[in-house]
């Protein structure tokens, strides 16, 4: 099982680098069939799957399922989410193998949450009143589904998970722009983190989220 | 539930701003009791217990638990490492509420591991020659117990929590070292990530790891 | 003199940060009078000259200067540059004090040179065939005349300073995109660097620059 | 002469990369005669002179002179400085070439600055009292003399380069610390920046550096 996962995630990622060669030699095929995009997608969506299933077999905690769950969800595609923003890639974002560096993933779903917060639910990082709650992360993740490269946009996709009493967790799905104008429809990545509000004097969570906030939030939910 | 949990993180939050306040004015009460330390001791494993559960309870997966499992483990002890690696916190590390920024940890997390696995697995990202395999990273999740900030030296722990066919996953406990001595004996931040590894040309998993990684990991298990 | 500078500077700071202020608070004056920015353009021209004065004057090697020079340009305005890319800030891209981090416009400088050099001047990263040069930075330096902040975005313009056998020497104006669709019409941060140009393999620096990044570089020449 | 000196400078980047790879197979020569290492110390201070000449003259302004002024000092031995600080290097500091990215150097130069103000200077970013000065960044630059990599550790060294009513400038080496226990003797890297302190509330510079900060500026200096 693991080793056809395996396999099967190696294959996209030398699609990805084929494609990424191509990119720049400008020898786009622009004329692949409906029929071969049919099974590619098809394809992927098995990807998928799998690739959750390892990845969420990786937690420390084994649990015996007496009968096999469905797949679960892996909020690939960009239908999964409400807000967006392109984040241009960096020189620095690359590493050695030439491909975004992984932690830097983490760096762009800091970017459009924040983003968010500021301009839409009155966020306000420089406020030194302290009167507004800040959000302390306390738990973050990542599945990597594809790799992605230097010079590209990032299509950042936003929307909200769970929402408590004081804590929000979002999810974050990052695509690829393609240069040539075709996007991708599956997240290279999909990620996020858990937001616990609380009070910048005290630092004790807040009773409930700010009015503000929580209208924000409620437009990024299902 | 979660409320409890919340306050008690943000009381060892509260904590951490004091110590950190006192640190440069170099006011440190040096006679703390052992009764004290005890007391904080016992207070610190509980509040592991409860952190650990509500981070696992933010997976979109919901599994009815008949029976209630023992709490699981949160490796925030040195002694669950084995390997260790200074790494000098940087002014840039900060954000703008004057802690470490989430996503930085995770740049921490692939120095250590990065480090051990060329220093003693034979790991050569320069090579050019395509003979030596590569690691790919899947998954990977960090869990915040408490803040930390520049100026300190961080120091990780590194052990390996899961080894498979290919697949290697890395366990990571950061500790800040205190400037006047006083080490933290506490993890501020558990988290890891999941290596494939693939042949550098075809980028197919390995069908085994090579016997100079596979020696490197075993020597970092339990 | 010094004074004088500095006090200017300040000024041009504080205004800053008021309008960024204001920018969250959407009480922007839409109708300030044609006068008023005028007055603040002469102010801002002379406030670039003795800024330019005094970066050059922290140089170690002082000059005994019969003639006063005229004042250097100081190239902050967009008409100064031929190629541009917006380039989103980061929640991490701000220090503790809530401005970008003046390491981090360097950042923003590699991205907009090597973008350019992959996309028209043939320059390719990832080339392992090692037959095509890469540039090696020899020099940088940049010059900081107003604060800018996340969340915004940041449009960097590139120009050619000066090209010689083997080497180019780039500058890049950094202007804070306004989320009300007011730009900037003086850079933020101006900057650069000079590449040297060597053969991948001997790593001595080429004879001449190839063809292709020969008709880049003229074609962002004055 | 340029190219007499890009190749002096290739050369010294040569040897960096051959000394690289033999770290990692530990096949150090350790018995290099003294006279050898005497005629590598004496092309390299040749090199240095030529290097800064070559970075000076990238200036935009040219200046005519009658006479050949004395080459440049360009502080690149451990005596130049006066305050040390190691700097664990991480994966993500390395660019595509493997080597560490131009722009990561001023990050490095960032975190001794700033350890030395908040550990012997009094200043506190966390101070939310808005009494004391916070210092500005009006210019920075660094020459670049030969590549480091990850993973090694940095060794920087600081010290002041002027000083003025409210203005100080640092000068920062960057030393790679050879994992063999090898120390470089001149510094990878020489760069550094200048600060303007300000006033917090009214960011107007300050009429003279507080006491503090001027004892411990006048420690690091010749």
């Amino acid at each position: 099982m693991e080793s056809s996962m395996d396999e099967q995630w190696a294959s996209r990622h030398r699609r990805h680098r084929l494609r990424y060669r191509r990119r720049y030699r400008r020898r786009y095929r622009r004329s692949r069939s409906k029929v071969e995009k049919k099974c590619w997608s098809f394809s992927q969506t098995r990807l998928s799957m799998v690739a959750k299933h390892l990845a969420t077999s990786t937690t420390t905690r084994s649990i015996s399922t007496p009968a096999k769950p469905p797949p679960a969800p892996t909020f690939r595609r960009k239908g999964d989410y409400k807000y967006f923003l392109p984040i241009q890639t960096r020189w620095s974002d690359n590493d050695q193998y030439g491909h975004i560096n992984n932690s830097i993933y983490y760096h762009y779903i800091d970017t459009i949450v924040n983003e968010y917060l500021i301009r839409f639910c009155g966020l306000d990082p420089l406020d030194k009143s302290e009167t507004k709650p800040i959000g302390l992360v306390v738990h973050s993740s990542a599945d990597f589904y594809a790799p992605a490269s230097y010079p590209s946009v990032i299509e950042a996709g936003l929307m909200i998970s769970k929402s408590g009493k004081s804590s929000v967790t979002y999810r974050v799905g990052l695509f690829e722009k393609k240069t040539d104008g075709e996007d991708d429809t599956l997240a290279a990545v999909v990620g996020g983190f858990t937001h616990v509000f609380v009070d910048p004097k005290s630092r004790r969570p807040v009773s409930s989220l700010p009015a503000q906030i929580s209208e924000g939030i409620k437009a990024l939910m299902d």
